[in-house]
């Protein structure tokens, strides 16, 4: 197998993970965790959404949190911006950089942000130039691009248009995401294979959920496509919110399991992120979807 | 990626699961149950274990289910038998096949069956030599070849001193075991490297557990090797014995959804295995960990 030497992985517990739970996660604990993660020798952390907190209210303090966690040099410090709206809050804080976020998808667009893909092509727009000329660097997020909860089958073509239009507007990286967790490790090749063709590996990231098993053969894919950076939630924190009860993102202590395991270097330490899994799990208030922390509970053996 | 067309599933749930959980099915439900898996579209079914009902309690009616159950000519209804005691059972019945087992670790062998593994030799020799001389074929397990729970590695040279072994006594398959689910898809890559330089991947499959969430990404690396035959337990019966209450056998559905999507024919039909699925959840009467079963669950979307 042909494998790169190193990994980067991009913690989207914070945001992903905690906008997907039901539970108002007090601000305090927030910035606590937020610092914790900080600890493990992650480079990025996705911290909050400036989703308007009408639709979001588990994140409603994220001025607070982002204004107020320890931040070190190394790190950067991301949140969701869907809007001018949102960057207005976003830039009350110095936060490192915006990512904003569509759907591959009409239906899933539509959903989830009200508007055709086309219409909301000169939304992202406003916000990529606004936030590029404040010097914050931008990340694209596509959505359902394995997949869509309501048409099925997302063409490739969907995924280039979307993409295209994302890096012209000035994303210094994109992030591929299977929404849904249907995606299989020939899907991923397929897609890739595509996608390649037009953006350099460095310049993309995948974002895979566990829903159906598959999200860590899904980065072995991924893996031997040239992949090496991979967004992922602390102790699979989020769900899946087209499946209440199933797992939705990919735990990263699971990805790092593997990835280590294979010789892969993160730069994270397993123990201080297994802390932070805890610490979080006991805040949320029931078991998170991690093996590492399954495995971990039983205490077995080490 | 260069794989398979198709792949042989070998269920394993009615004795590997069901041996890993505390409730006793009722005998009746046990062979409707694998009446039901005959229904499937598999082609292997391991029904039960003639291992002491002192040791593995619910199975001791093992007699009773293989006399009972409704055949199909196109499938293998195989046993565990873990000596000449355990045989004589088993041929009370009309069992096609009898599977053996030992460990590549000499802790975990000597915890499991009380012997060293020369010292197992002999045993196995008899069993399987009785077994042919009655027209049985005999399938071969390596425990712990990924990784021991008391030892920790297992060196190669162990896996494939044990598997010499078992292939000169005259068994006609050997399934590789990762008992603790511990391995990662490179370290897959690197044990079949060996052991295919000696055997033909044809008499090989690979038995994962989910452990830590990588089972279907070894799947995956094992297909790039060559491999095309898996052992998978409905639903994701059997949990692990190491760390109860955390995942242990690879789940069928979960195995079968990921294969099915990447166009890998497994001759299986994936509603008829829900039911299967549901059935025994039911009688179980605790979630299983299969994704599968989690998402039909919610049952948000087919």
């Amino acid at each position: 197998m042909n494998l790169p030497n190193s990994v980067t992985i991009k913690e989207v517990g914070p945001r992903d993970g905690l906008q997907n739970e039901k539970v108002f996660i007090d601000t305090q604990d927030k910035i606590d965790w937020v610092n914790q993660l900080s600890e493990t020798g992650l480079s990025y952390i996705e911290v909050t959404s400036f989703v308007h907190p009408k639709w979001i209210p588990q994140l409603k303090d994220a001025v607070h949190v982002l204004k107020q966690i320890k931040r070190k040099k190394t790190i950067t410090y991301a949140a969701l911006v869907p809007n001018m709206k949102g960057l207005e809050r976003a830039l009350e804080t110095d936060v490192d950089e915006c990512s904003v976020f569509m759907s591959a998808s009409e239906s899933h667009n539509m959903k989830n942000i009200n508007k055709t893909i086309d219409g909301t092509f000169p939304v992202l727009n406003e916000v990529v130039a606004a936030s590029l000329k404040e010097n914050k660097t931008v990340r694209g997020y596509v959505s359902t691009v394995f997949g869509c909860p309501y048409e099925g089958n997302v063409p490739i073509d969907a995924v280039l248009h979307v993409s295209e239009n994302l890096f012209e507007m000035g994303i210094s990286e994109l992030s591929l995401g299977d929404t849904i967790g249907v995606a299989n490790p020939r899907q991923v090749e397929q897609v890739l294979e595509e996608v390649l063709k037009r953006f350099p590996s460095d310049k993309l990231a995948m974002h895979f959920h566990n829903t159906r098993g598959t999200a860590l053969a899904n980065v072995l894919a991924s893996l031997q496509m040239g992949i090496t950076k991979f967004d992922s939630s602390l102790g699979g924190l989020g769900g899946c919110p087209y499946a209440p009860g199933a797992s939705g993102n990919l735990a990263t202590d699971d990805l790092i399991y593997m990835l280590e395991g294979m010789g892969i270097t993160t730069g994270i330490q397993a123990d201080k992120l297994l802390k932070a899994s805890q610490f979080i799990e006991a805040k949320i208030n029931k078991p998170l979807p991690s093996h590492s922390l399954q495995v971990h509970r039983a205490t077995c053996y080490s």
